[in-house]
């Protein structure tokens, strides 16, 4: 077993032994979702103030609400939520590199054959350029999709992991 | 404002009034990477043991590895992670539909338009009928995707949203 699963059981047995919250329902209380990155500099209940049980909480490189459009229609269609937050940060890798450049690194590491799975499943890494440009982008994507009503809420923000700060941008 | 963007303008103002990791990487210093469902019972910071800083977070509906591996392959190939560590869990909405079910809602709220944005992005909803064997089908996956390298270490686990536990499956 590695170290890093000897941590998830040693986390398990902690967290098990003082959890009183087996009653929570599957839809969420608050009825919405959080659209957040994967970066690990990011705590999304702590920062963000979501409960246990209240959100749904979506996560991807650079909070792409594309990557994430399956699980926002589920949320939303099957489990009832009817806002989003989605939060981009500062310092984030996907400033800093553009799908060319990812797709000659796994060709590099990984080879020829790596390449084409990337293709067949055309993969785009969606990196952006400019972060309030692309919470904007994003927030628009979801605003044009058939897939989102206009009764959905929907707010663009960015956390400022220098600083725990979160602030809106739209 | 709405009340659930209030609730971030709260919570934002709290949490960095005594943030303190400011300093960290943008790299995972611990290497790993956790794949979770975007349930709104799940904690993973405090369920696996996660430190701030420590690992990146993919959240998606049913901890698909299939929705998730753009980022899996952007956290292993640009961020230099080399273990995943996969959790689904007991009471998932993933188990209470099909496919067919799903796109059936869509259309009775959405309309015929928003079905077919739903198939011209391809999009699969991926729902599974059983949760141990879909442990084992996702890291099945990854470990025969092209994208992922066989030195990367992949766990597959079960969270129990009933009593907090997280148990090994494969």
């Amino acid at each position: 077993m590695s170290a890093i699963q000897q941590n998830v059981e040693a986390a398990s047995a902690s967290y098990s032994a003082s959890f009183d919250k087996g009653h929570l329902a599957l839809p969420p209380a608050k009825k919405y979702l959080v659209l957040t990155c994967m970066d690990a500099r990011i705590d999304p209940a702590r920062a963000f103030g979501i409960e246990l049980g209240d959100a749904h909480v979506i996560r991807n490189a650079g909070a792409s609400a594309v990557e994430g459009l399956r699980s926002i229609v589920i949320s939303e269609q099957l489990l009832g939520t009817n806002e989003i937050v989605l939060v981009k940060h500062t310092g984030c890798g996907m400033l800093t590199f553009k799908n060319e450049d990812a797709y000659g690194i796994v060709e590099k590491n990984l080879g020829q054959a790596a390449v084409e799975e990337l293709r067949e499943r055309k993969i785009d890494f969606l990196p952006f350029p400019e972060l309030e440009q692309a919470v904007k982008n994003d927030v628009e994507f979801l605003k044009a999709s058939k897939l989102v009503p206009e009764s959905v809420t929907i707010s663009g923000w960015i956390y400022e992991v220098e600083t725990g700060k979160t602030r809106r941008v739209v």
